[in-house]
């Protein structure tokens, strides 16, 4: 294996293949099953398992961690659709949405320490940096999504607020796997913190430009509606960037972003993106972080042939798929 | 320090001394500080660090674990009281009712991972025991409180089904307790196994003996209202005890359970309970399980001067206070 897609096509079985109590635990584990059989691109474990066999060759120790990391993901987004009442998630009704909002916080709950001891199976001379590593990540997230709630309801977020927020909820996790499949490996710890750092730069450049696809994206692959951030008055990339501006545009912007959802919002306030040159904006800041990953990539001991599947990583998520 | 009450006042000032951020980051920090504020018994730490002390004298190595297990028991009340819609704790406004659900969600996973850090901060030597000890617990609980949600909806829950929700859901956690206190404390896996089985007793004991409380108790030193598993409908050990039973109370409780909620009803299940000879079980229930937690402990290495303050906490916990 040495593609993305070889590992996401492993880990997709290693997920499948698990089994989960039944009987009168039925209602606890069922909806985890569920969650974790919803697809999806596994970019987190995948990344892991591929960290692992470039440093040690031996991915097999490092499963049950990257099993870990998509449980801990997945539970984030079952608690983050109750918070955010979303009741659909990858085209299927949202675990709260299926079930209710009590299965969702216990089955999570459950989820958060499945994930826990998933991450303990690693030998015993990495252990307590794995599991550091994987606490420390944990709380970022969770720091992050509640800076992310409180931007809902302030005025004066500013491009450097989202930065942060966005290297907590979404940097912090890619860089973690990084890094606990380098540990693994038998990295050192020179290149562990370099393999953080990509997978960190590498989450900021995805989120940026998850931002622009909301606006700027094809409609027929993003999976999303698009403008769906527009009426949701979400503090994106675009919004922010539009507003540090001075001049008539970031007024405009302003103005419209009151305008009660719907397509003629969307449409005006892309418009007024376009002429304020936003979307020029945002294709610099992925690439400015996408060089920053294969910058911190390169300062590792990895060769250049090691190295090149994770360049093609940077180069799939981050590249111009309008 | 050897009575359960110093290292209760003990942690109770650990906890007071702990920082948390603030800043930006206080919506999601003071709800934590506010829920480990509000005093309580501290059983489960002090427990833990009781059991450390009894073991190897060394209950400084065993404070962050302590903190670790009040962190995870405060964790899962803040879920439970969005779960159970419980808008008051120990007297003041729950976390949800005084912010939010999406609060009480948020920082109570905060607190799980704050709880595994904590137990985390162990000498390298039993970290994985640990750690394996406390994830294994934080699944059972959340497997008792998923089976005493599935409980209020379901009319043929037996008492097994009750003794084993009871011990997932609350002898786990002071079994845990006493175990990683043990573990902390350099004991044998058997001594550890032996603490863990006289928690595991004394949590039965000490759940029986509430649902006792909850009937017969005094309602000027209960701290909640007396019959209030009756007017919930609760499947507590004295309903189930009673309708266990063949014969006309078991008949006439079945019948009177039916009652709207309020005095009426909890007087007439009270009389009932009482003609059918359920305090009498209960309170035979109890010793039983209060004897077998004496005889873990005296299986022990620990000298009759070790076990004499956790002797004491049975007495202390489970003798008849109405």
């Amino acid at each position: 294996m040495n593609k993305l897609s070889d590992y996401s096509a492993h880990i997709e079985k290693v997920l499948r293949d698990i089994e989960y109590p039944g009987g009168v635990l039925t209602s606890l584990y069922e909806p985890i099953s569920y969650a974790m059989q919803a697809g999806g691109k596994r970019i987190r474990p995948s990344l892991l398992l591929m960290a692992a066999d470039s440093f040690g060759l031996k991915a097999e120790e490092a499963e049950s961690a990257a099993v870990g990391i998509e449980l801990f993901h997945n539970f984030t987004l079952l608690h983050d659709d109750v918070m955010d009442a979303s009741d659909v998630r990858r085209g299927r009704p949202s675990v709260h949405a299926r079930w209710d909002v009590n299965t969702a916080i216990l089955s999570g709950d459950t989820m958060l320490t499945l994930a826990t001891q998933a991450i303990c199976r690693v030998p015993d001379s990495c252990l307590r940096e794995v599991i550091d590593t994987f606490n420390r990540m944990a709380i970022r997230v969770y720091e992050g999504q509640r800076l992310d709630m409180d931007f809902e309801t302030s005025e004066d977020v500013t491009l450097d607020d989202y930065l942060r927020m966005v290297a907590d909820k979404t940097g912090a996790l890619l860089g973690a796997s990084a890094r606990i499949g380098a540990l693994i490996g038998g990295a050192s710890e020179k290149d562990a913190s370099r393999m953080e750092e990509y997978g960190m730069m590498l989450g900021l450049a995805f989120q940026i430009q998850d931002d622009w696809l909301d606006v700027f994206g094809d409609p027929s692959t993003f999976g999303k509606p698009i403008g769906g951030d527009i009426n949701n008055n979400k503090k994106s990339y675009l919004l922010l960037s539009a507003l540090s501006q001075e001049g008539p545009e970031a007024v405009a912007i302003r103005e419209a972003m009151k305008f009660p959802a719907g397509p003629g919002k969307v449409t005006t306030v892309t418009r007024l993106f376009e002429k304020a040159g936003v979307s020029e904006k945002c294709r610099a800041a992925i690439n400015s972080y996408s060089k920053k990953a294969l910058a911190a990539l390169k300062a590792t001991s990895l060769s250049e042939e090691a190295r090149e599947p994770f360049r093609l990583i940077v180069e799939k998520l981050t590249g111009r798929k309008k």
